[in-house]
């Protein structure tokens, strides 16, 4: 373990690498490596307050992204994860690379067996996620590309992800790259989008093609009263899923 | 590769093993397994209808499941998993074991070298799951134990997930068995059951404990039209999950 | 009070209109008019089996129609009631007529001193709705109209209501029929149909337009557990309303 | 009409009683009446500033109350009317006031013809609702009455509305001064709350006791893309509706 997140009461998270002996965080001041080590689950007080040192969780690594507009939600990280199926020692393609969270969440479910490969057209983007991603402690397992997957991705991927404006016009590539069987997912805001998207999927031979919007309620569990929240997370975005097949029957 | 899922133009699907040089398909007849291992992604015909021969994914594999009554629905593991962040190498522990649904889904997540082992008070349950797993090849990496998580479970586990009636039971039980920062995850259909379980988590060192409800909507896209799917999954269930630490603050 | 309903143990309804002696209803035989009358909210035994006699609500006039194909859900007449802000005294008009389902939500709301004008281009769907509303005793209320909506619509409209596949073509016609201040509300499945319309309407002066859609879940409530319903309606339709103005500022 | 109401670029609205040669209206100065009586649906400039002049909507009415906090939704409102079957000439019985919300609601849905009383324990609250029904100028309909429904209501109720914290406890009562055939609706936040009500109605005659929650999205409509809003509201409460009869069957 190299890396845990420190917790303050107020909910707010800071991710910190143990190397060396001593580290200095932004707000907190130098804190001792060995100390941090060896309160994994435990709290430790610093400046007076007390703070839980917590080994990272995939939430927590999204929680503390640097630069981090615009991320896709933990839900639907959750359901492109598996409806994808995305497992250890996978090969998978990412494009854009974002801010890196779904990087980072592709780099954990493929394990230290599996391999990511990022691109992204703009070179400002690729250095933000990279950054991100080497920060998660994951840079060995993740591979950085510029370049424009709507013109070619690498070949013999299990799975493609794709989170871009027009991933429709990446669809071709994406059913060239990916092995038989190999799963593709689009993540769009707009009906449009998805509407492209699926119609052009429907054109090549992917078969379960299936588009959904996953809604995520709030359960509030009182001693006094339980009720959904009142305060709700609205639409976030639509997630499509295809198969590719040589042929479809 | 050992196995292959079979998908016929009704969307039926059989699970195959690829051992020996034939297998007997119920329904199918005699099939060689050379030409499935030859087939992978393409179409093969068998008495006249063409099938697809596909890599199982995780959908497939609860999909084709024997006996699968009341599994838990692919949304709802997809969130257990990211959100009790199940990764490759982890060990986990289940109870109930169910069909062996959840059970099979673990198993991929956390790779050849994780561990899962499954719980059930009833030997049958335990019996029906343990085949499930075998007829998905991953019995070398689940291990199935007659036993009431409600008083002991193995220590040292990543994640602790709860399918069960009264999951509040098990609560001190799975806190004690969790390695520090580990997850707990407990899935139960009614308002009820959670608040017994939020209410007892709330009692120990459990940190981040939040309760949600995944509502899934299929966007259907024609040409011709976009709009929700008119039929509609409802409730599943409430997923609540907790992070263990050794003290709150 | 000239109709009741009869309810038998299985949720079956029956609309029986109270007029002369006696009245034969299909499947239970010729029942007593007084008998009717003088068992309001109470059971009568019909061939042995015990009946309730109903004051027929809103909802009851909206499951005894005859021939109610495709009819719009109870929750979206409701909001388009409120929304669209029909109120007693209110001269409203609807196209199309469908099964007349609408047109009797709209009677009750406007009562005795309004008025309903029912368009439809087909003969056939105005004998069935015209029928529907007969039977239902509001024939004195409502009017109903061949005619096509997209040309022209009768002045001094409260409220239009669209209820059919191209609303966008009638916007035009709408909006001159309107009162100002009147509301034009349009019901349509899919999200292309509710693009025109809003785009239509934002050339003209509308304002407040607005697209909504509701979602009904059902919660089950026992002694032994509380939940959302397992079953669900899924979509139906997207609900636009606007309020006409002489001129936008 | 004798009420308009007045609204701005920013979307906010003023309600004004036509009274009188000249109104003085907080933050808009003093206003002409016959102005606004002749300008319905238009554009009038107060203070260099373009405002229109609307014919008050239901729910223009509830957007303009004084002291409005916690008000039930339009969604809420409209579904209670209609599943309540409340209509022109009907009497209905309300507890609490609130601020008077649902109060204008029923009053403008029952029209001239018919009748509201409204039931609060607190003097302070039926002085809020009191003042926001005479200035939408409905008090001629409406009768509020200090009492606690818990113990008494009036006798001949065609509805019956509590909206309050413990409506369970007011079951009986409001099922003895329901008509026969008339309607319960109990609206509450909490699931204990509707366990309590919907357990206490079961015991009496009650027919089609059904509780629903509503979830309303809006959806964005733009030349550029369609999709449901980003910000949503979560859960407002539950409705609970119910059908007196003499005896169940």
């Amino acid at each position: 373990m190299d890396r845990v997140v420190l917790l303050d009461k107020r909910g707010r998270k800071w991710l910190v690498a143990l190397e060396g002996d001593t580290v200095s965080v932004r707000g907190l001041g130098v804190l001792k490596i060995e100390k941090l080590r060896t309160s994994i689950g435990d709290a430790i007080t610093i400046g007076g307050e007390s703070l839980l040192v917590l080994r990272p969780s995939a939430r927590d690594l999204a929680e503390t992204l640097s630069r981090k507009a615009q991320i896709i939600t933990a839900k639907d990280v959750a359901l492109l994860l598996y409806y994808a199926d995305v497992k250890p020692g996978d090969f998978v393609v990412e494009a854009g690379s974002g801010s890196g969270a779904v990087t980072i969440a592709l780099a954990r479910a493929v394990g230290e067996t599996g391999r990511v490969v990022s691109y992204d057209i703009r070179e400002d983007s690729l250095a933000v996620a990279r950054e991100n991603v080497r920060r998660a402690g994951l840079s060995d397992r993740v591979e950085f590309r510029q370049g424009d997957v709507r013109i070619e991705i690498d070949a013999g991927a299990d799975a493609v992800i794709l989170d871009m404006l027009d991933p429709w016009n990446a669809v071709h590539a994406a059913h060239k790259a990916l092995k038989p069987c190999g799963h593709l997912a689009t993540y769009s805001p707009n009906m449009e989008q998805v509407k492209e998207t699926v119609l052009m999927m429907q054109k090549l031979p992917f078969i379960e093609v299936r588009t959904v919007e996953l809604l995520e309620r709030e359960l509030e569990v009182r001693e006094q009263g339980v009720r959904p929240a009142f305060a709700s997370l609205g639409h976030t975005g639509y997630l499509t899923v295809a198969r590719k097949v040589l042929r479809r029957v």
